[in-house]
């Protein structure tokens, strides 16, 4: 049956968003793997392969289902380990921890509060009816009250990125010469925000966006393929 | 001649405080690398070695000399490969550029501000009148002012380090099971503000407090021999 990666969309199936299904998808070309995406809604979601899990990705790799974005990183590892390494060696693999946490922790988060409205507005109205009082609740507000705050928030994102802006004065990825997950984490994030927000705050000069170019040429433009939400990026 | 590393004291020769000495020190401790401190005061500094280095740490193995933190871990790494790895590989490597990146501008400029007063008064008068004005005028302020917020800094500095947190829900340390030159940046960090500082701003429960005392554990209690200038570490 082959691999099969679940991914998450509103209304228009071809828009996949989720950051943490981006990571995935490009560790599984980072791998050289083939894959059948399918399609699927929030509220589908509870119900992918007998209710294994409660959030994309899941990867049913023959059989196998696996869940949560770093643990199907390191099973590919481990699995194919003839295939292109996604982590350079044990000492990645453990600082990629670092990475996400430091992505979850200082990035989505702000992302969150920029896209959130946007993000609703490309869900079928089921989806909406879940999607609006399970993160109004989450953050304390509505999601337009959120939104209000945008603007204040980029200035906040571009702040925020200052690690990775650094890092890219040595070095053209997170994994030195060549991308890594590390690369992925922080791309699965601009990615969604790509995908879902009316908002873009990178500077065209700011290096983070040159990495970000970089990240969005591999595999034959694979992160392009989904046209950005507005046209500045 | 062997190893000599110079090292940054105040009056007291015996409590080197540079966090990027420190990280060094565990690098060559990790190694099993023998070697000398020459504790060296600021004003000296642009002396060492036919002046090769505006700042510490300096390196000299048997005549060559490396200056820079990481481009002297980097240079261990390359130098001696048959012992214990600093990175765990080149992605780990590649990695540390981000950890380092994120200690320096998120974590670094916090621990500043509590403790450069403090660190004022542990100087020789003539080190004195070279540091004040010279970290006055790079933070835009007096020392007294910078320690007049020390108790919002040491509420910042934990909120900070929020991605070591997490990482630590998933290993021992950033390392993973073992600790590698990741933990020695955020360590050094730390172990300047134990040495220097009169306010201790990690909370017992804190999973970083726990992690920081197992790197002051390695190397039978190196970090430890030099003693915390308050009781409550």
């Amino acid at each position: 049956m082959g691999i099969r990666l679940y991914t998450l969309v509103g209304s228009d199936a071809a828009r996949p968003f989720s950051p943490h299904v981006w990571k995935v998808v490009m560790a599984l070309n980072h791998k050289g793997l083939a894959y059948e995406e399918v399609p699927t809604r929030f509220t589908e979601v509870p119900s992918i392969e007998d209710g294994k899990s409660k959030t994309v990705p899941v990867l049913n790799d023959n059989g196998k289902v696996v869940i949560d974005s770093f643990l199907i990183a390191t099973y590919l590892e481990k699995t194919y380990p003839d295939r292109p390494s996604l982590f350079g060696g044990a000492g990645g693999e453990a600082a990629a921890r670092l990475i996400e946490s430091w992505s979850q922790t200082q990035v989505h988060p702000v992302i969150s509060r920029i896209a959130l409205l946007d993000i609703w507005t490309m869900l079928d109205p089921k989806d909406q009816a879940y999607f609006r009082p399970q993160r109004e609740a989450r953050f304390g507000m509505t999601l337009e009250a959120m939104a209000d705050t945008r603007d204040e928030q980029a200035v906040l994102l571009r702040e925020r990125l200052e690690p990775l802006r650094v890092t890219l004065r040595h070095q053209p990825f997170i994994g030195g010469s060549v991308p890594l997950f590390g690369d992925y984490i922080l791309f699965g994030a601009l990615q969604w925000l790509r995908v879902v927000s009316t908002l873009w705050p990178l500077e065209k000069d700011d290096p983070v966006s040159d990495w970000f170019e970089r990240c969005l040429d591999l595999y034959q433009g694979l992160g392009r393929a989904v046209p950005a939400r507005i046209s500045a990026s």
